[in-house]
């Protein structure tokens, strides 16, 4: 059975969530715990109890809301996030949550029941752009992280996670931690990557999420005189980070299809037009399907970089920043997803996720899967971010009919 | 006849300059027109008149004080700049002034006339530290630079050189050009290079002062999710970058044994571990002797911005940030200079200076000479900065000795 929501109603839903932290140029600037994202929160609130919801806010500020089943079983829980990146898009996150809730408001018009419970949620802090780390919310759900220990996760300011959740009063009664077992957890979120346009792709039938391994490196080496010193003198720290970075580039193109590498962060000092840099940490991060690609990738900047230090005379050093497997969804979420879209009439393509989301840690507690909607060129952290309405209401009748699969299937 | 100058007054008085503006760690703190600069010009102003000198100060701060000749002709100058780096040593610049100052009290304790006038000089703003461009109260005097532009450089706070000059009483009366013609301009400095000292030399006869040519690119690529985006649609400013950067450090190693190539300064826009990089500036600066090689340099550099852009789809855009041509001292001075040294039974060597000095503008007005001090290990611009008492006393003993030669040339 498929589901068709209502187009004019998601879109103006959509459009409604957009208009909270959205920005001048069609953007959305919504940070976690903000006094923007408090807004969304307040208008979500309401939605779900409109929806004849049971609402529930955990003790980390994820949101819950229920719509019980014929049956008192593990439920389904579907959702995303609605806070965005500083001067982010509109559907990073934001299309899983309005999929979600437009999902139970279709059940609710059309009278259908289901055999599972359904749980719409909203997770806090997925982005990590003004608390680290990136799904905090998840994470804590999941036990992936320690509660008391991301509570005093601090913003630039000086605030932490708690103290921000009780001004916004979402620092809910309920134990942040899963309350009872879960069937499953669909998420529909934006690719972010350009394989379903380049494909011509009506939707994204999410296979796993790749693996990361992230670290930084430090050079030291010698400041000087940039004219004094003659070449041969010189211990350019610099220099060293250049020869990984470009190293970083090429990495990828022997290990895999799928393999990505980016130094996506330099800090170089005394960093003068007129001194050579003494002192240079810059970062590095690669991503891949197989665990065993990461650890090579890994093996092969940090030869890299003792090689570089070699050559330029350097000391360094190396420190982990992340590391997380690669996840393989369950066959029954993908074929799920796959058979959905089938059903719906949709070119689909099976995918694995270049980013992380929250569906990494709730995979923790129970099968997950995902459905991708179409990114036009690829683009996403950006204004510049755009889905159309038709790939939208796609990816959201897919992560809907799936759903509803899941929420009957009681095998 | 050679001059050896009283080795305990001139190490006292070193110390003594030192002490204004010295840092815990033995280096020297002491910014162009800041409250230190105006304690340390508050003294020498006092050292001058005690020793005699008539002294003046120009409208743009640059400090003289004139010791009359048997004859009312073209003076013979001598000096560096009072001014350091921020968190420098104790010997760059204020060295070659006390040098000079202690070659006047010496002439004054033996009674000695000498043909010419003799002028000591203290240049405003050597370092461009604190304000905009380097050798600023110099190029001023020498005609190089406007005045009225050189009031209006503001530092990071907003205050213009103007303001400061005014705010320390250092704005004086004298119009901030040469009044008369000058013989000849002698200026003792630090290497701030390795050579000498690798050479086991006493003291260093520079012959002329490299010129330089200083650049910035920046590349303009795309921003974008380093998970999601696949290694063939990136457009990664900094892997272009990195590619120049790795280039500058091979380019001087085929154009002359003198040239050096560095790059200094690098901004990375978004600069975050999880983006791709899509706006990177960085700086470029070359020095040779040369001329030609300077062109050659930059023609290579610009050649290799464009093949990096070229490979990884980026626009850039080149920003041209200071050019020098290369000096060549007059033959009278060098040999004066190198007179001296033999005279006194020092090791010497003739040597190119790699940075450039207050001479380099002078060289406008009148015949130029320097003497160089070893560095110990070539290094400068910091608190670290070392150059033995013996060796300060053996360059300043030849820098008194050659400029009493000059002063007594009136052939």
């Amino acid at each position: 059975m498929t589901l068709t929501l209502d187009r004019q109603r998601f879109v103006e839903t959509m459009q409604t969530q957009a208009e909270i932290g959205g920005t001048d140029a069609g953007g959305l600037h919504r940070l976690a715990l903000s006094d923007e994202d408090k807004r969304v929160r307040d208008w979500f609130y309401e939605q779900l109890e409109a929806a004849g919801l049971s609402v529930r806010v955990d003790g980390f500020g994820n949101m819950f809301g229920r719509r019980e089943g014929k049956r008192s079983i593990e439920p389904v829980l579907v959702g995303s996030h609605l806070d965005s990146q500083p001067r982010g898009g509109i559907y990073d996150g934001a299309l899983g949550v309005v999929a979600a809730l437009e999902f139970v408001r279709h059940l609710n018009d059309r009278d259908i029941e289901t055999e599972r419970p359904i749980e719409v949620v909203n997770w806090t802090n997925e982005e990590g752009s003004r608390f680290q780390p990136t799904l905090q919310g998840s994470g804590v759900w999941a036990g992936v992280h320690d509660l008391q220990a991301q509570y005093g996760a601090t913003d630039e300011d000086g605030h932490t996670v708690e103290e921000e959740l009780e001004r916004i009063g979402y620092k809910g009664e309920e134990s942040a931690e899963p309350r009872e077992a879960y069937d499953s957890y669909l998420e529909l979120h934006v690719e972010q990557g350009p394989y379903l346009e380049g494909n011509g792709m009506d939707v994204g039938v999410v296979t796993g999420i790749v693996g990361l391994t992230w670290g930084a490196i430090t050079y030291y080496g010698e400041s000087n005189h940039s004219g004094a010193t003659p070449m041969h003198h010189r211990s350019d720290a610099l220099v060293g980070a250049s020869d990984v970075i470009t190293q970083v580039r090429r990495i990828p193109s022997k290990l895999g299809e799928r393999t990505v590498g980016t130094v996506g962060f330099v800090d170089v000092d005394p960093n003068s037009i007129n001194i050579i840099p003494g002192e240079v940490t810059f970062t590095y991060g690669f991503r891949d399907p197989d665990r065993s690609v990461l650890e090579r990738a890994e093996d092969c900047v940090l030869r890299e970089a003792d090689a570089a230090a070699d050559r330029e005379g350097l000391e360094w050093e190396h420190e982990d920043r992340a590391d997380a497997d690669p996840v393989s969804f369950p066959d029954r979420c993908v074929d799920a997803v796959e058979g959905a879209a089938d059903d719906l009439g949709y070119e689909s393509m099976r995918i694995f996720s270049g980013g992380v989301h929250d569906a990494t840690h709730v995979y923790e507690v129970c099968d997950v899967g995902m459905v991708f909607a179409v990114s036009e060129d690829g683009k996403s952290h950006t204004e510049a971010e755009y889905t159309s309405w038709e790939d939208c209401h796609s990816a959201a009748n897919t992560l809907a009919s799936a759903a509803l699969e899941l929420a009957n299937d009681t095998a």
